[in-house]
């Protein structure tokens, strides 16, 4: 029963059908947005969704029959079990920001379509490589963030009056924002070494980015250069080693 | 006679010619930009167009009567048909942007001269390759605008009122356009946990743009690696198996 | 005596303890950002902190009296000397920014943490590279403040009054922070040909910061394939050629 | 006595006296930006200049009698030249542009240190593999001041007005500056559909300006690979086909 549930599932029709579903719920909730469309059809797009809601519950349900507990080995299970189960939550009740976070549904066609999920594993796969860095990101902006609030905290309480608003006026001044014109210029009026901060951590900020991206591109690289690369040399080796010792052998038996 | 025609248009002198009549059209249209020369010599410069637009569409019929419907299998052969085809309506009417589009001619050079030919047939070669990608941003990009027109529609209706305003907003703070002091600093004033959207948005969107280039960079890396290093390594490759097969050989002979 | 006390420093738990002693140091400092936290818990904060100083202090101190001279032979060593050190300036004094700087002492992480010491390792060994493209981006920066001082020094004092307002001017324009609406676009309204000098600025800039971040790539790329590529390389190559010696040497001994 | 010249021109003494000459020019320049300096030693620092000039002059004159006319030969030299020349023109008029001018004089820093000179020669070196990329992207530059000055020329003249007036414009909507807060959104309060132009414009300009860092890394990858891989690769292969030659040669004999 189980197995027949699992075959069911991994068919291309019925994988096509969710997929299906996936982006015509998409343009449903779309079309939620325009307030013409949802004041004259407002019950019939909400009845959609809620049947696209029902099919994914539907599968999701049958998925964990099939699969039992297995189901959670596979991150992408997981991804959609989350996503739905968001979706669920503000059916019940009517907050604005959870019935915005319906949308997130549409998530599910990264797990459906093949292409797209090579595509967010390769980006999931590149994320521990840069995990030191990151770190390090962390550790400068929460001691840039310290040193913000007391530095500049009392006279520009707006953008460095607490850790949380430095460490977004930081993020802002990272992105180069606006970081002259709209903060560090108006700071230097008041305080007129607030540069000796602000440019050095400008370039601390930018070389540790530079660095993730470097980071990034030599490890694609490696992965690109050893798929590639290697299946044909590999085969060039064996037959050159292979020789070589048919050869030693000859001359071996004639000795 | 379709032959003549068609060795006649691939005669050097025929080429340089098309392309002299693109570069003066370019500057012919250039020089109508300038409210002043338009004054004294528009019937000239009209003239002058016209006459230039006349060889490009002889030309163009040419190559249809000498290759017929061969004509539409390159590339570059519809790229100038359409172009020129875009020049010849608005030749009828007088619609601004139509007359504006004329300029658009001046892309023939691009089909024209062979170094520029490269350059966008590489461009265009490493698109398909950037297809996922690009997939994955366009569907971030459409959840992205659905909830920050369901969240932010109603209170900034200028920036998030509808799903193509919110698009457009978020094209804007993704090249980091004044995301912060323009857009999310006033958003946060009326709902200030707006940055817990715009922040994670800014952080996904420029990693998929770094992938992109990423992507580029590996690709580009191994076209020349392959052009480059096979033709010697092969040659190398190919006398080192030769020879010990040749040795293996005499060995055999004298067993 | 001196090695028992360098064998205890170097135990995993001693280390750990540090580490420690660090993140709890960095929360301390954080909390004390928050003036409520201040105002109900300050004596306690003061405490933990000077009580977070002692342990670096003995902790550093073992360690000369450990190592004596040898101590400031690591780079590392030196690092957590200075910070430490500048924290013991600001406990006598009450100055703001010393206070301020007590937060550095957190970057000790960098020195206790082995992954964010190799992270960091790898940035400091990418400089020495980029010396010279450092070094001539100095000279322009130089020659351009020299420069816009001279021509625009008198009409717009506020960016360009003195050489470091137009270094610093000159910074927030190749960062290309609001060069044109803030900046440029007002200067022409006096001196219209002003572009002429911060256009080809941005752009040589631009170019010099684009070829530091290419430069770092192809070093990276460079240390990763030979750590990686070479040792199987090698190996096979050193099978190849010692198997060609024993051919030829089994001939030389039948001739 | 030409060679007496050359041989006291290339001593390293000589040489390390001019660069020290260039780089006391240089401080004698940038104190003069200072209006209390040159109120109070305005007389010493021109005498100075004038004298750091004199030598520079003498330099170049004497260069010019050693080599003749081979000294136009390197394009150091015409550097120098030119350079020099420029600082000789503003000495006798007294217009501020030419005077602002005399600081490129520190310039010459360029030729007259080795390590510069070779990263200065690295950027010139790049720049032909970047020609095609260029001139396509002065063709899109021209097309789109072209059209914006037609469809923007009239409602907004401030910024679009003539055809240098939008290439600048463009150009700042390249560097991603104000683009929307800026320029586009006041645009598109008088046309909605301004973006169908600006939007592509900076997608189709930021794509070629990737394609121009790829080009950029994929040429110095190649440069670097091939200097650094090749000695040992070659040597290797030498030996292996020696050898295998050596073997089939005894082979031979013994036939």
């Amino acid at each position: 029963m189980r197995e027949t549930v699992a075959e069911f599932l991994s068919r291309p029709k019925v994988r096509y059908f969710i997929l299906g579903v996936i982006m015509f719920n998409a343009v449903i909730l779309g079309l939620e947005t325009s307030g013409t469309i949802t004041a004259k059809f407002g019950g019939l797009i909400e009845a959609l969704d809620t049947a696209c809601l029902t099919v994914f519950v539907v599968e999701i349900a049958a998925k964990l029959f099939a699969h039992r507990l297995k189901f959670f080995r596979d991150g992408w299970n997981i991804f959609d079990f989350v996503i739905v189960g968001i979706a669920l939550v503000p059916a019940a009740e009517a907050i604005s920001v959870l019935r915005a976070m319906r949308i997130l549904r549409v998530l599910r066609v990264l797990s459906a379509a093949p292409s797209l999920r090579r595509v967010v594993e390769g980006f999931v796969r590149a994320l521990p490589g840069m995990g030191s860095v990151f770190l390090l990101m962390a550790i400068i902006f929460y001691i840039g963030s310290v040193m913000a609030t007391k530095l500049f905290g009392q006279t520009f309480p707006e953008w460095f009056g607490t850790l949380g608003l430095s460490a977004y006026s930081l993020f802002q001044i990272m992105t180069l924002e606006s970081w002259s014109m709209g903060i560090v210029r108006p700071v230097m009026e008041v305080q007129p070494y607030a540069w000796a901060f602000f440019v050095p951590f400008i370039m601390v900020t930018t070389f540790a980015v530079v660095n993730l991206v470097v980071g990034l591109i030599v490890n694609s690289m490696q992965d690109a250069h050893e798929q590639e690369a290697n299946d044909q040399t590999d085969e060039y080796r064996d037959q050159v080693l292979t020789r070589l010792a048919a050869i030693e052998a000859k001359l071996s038996d004639k000795a």
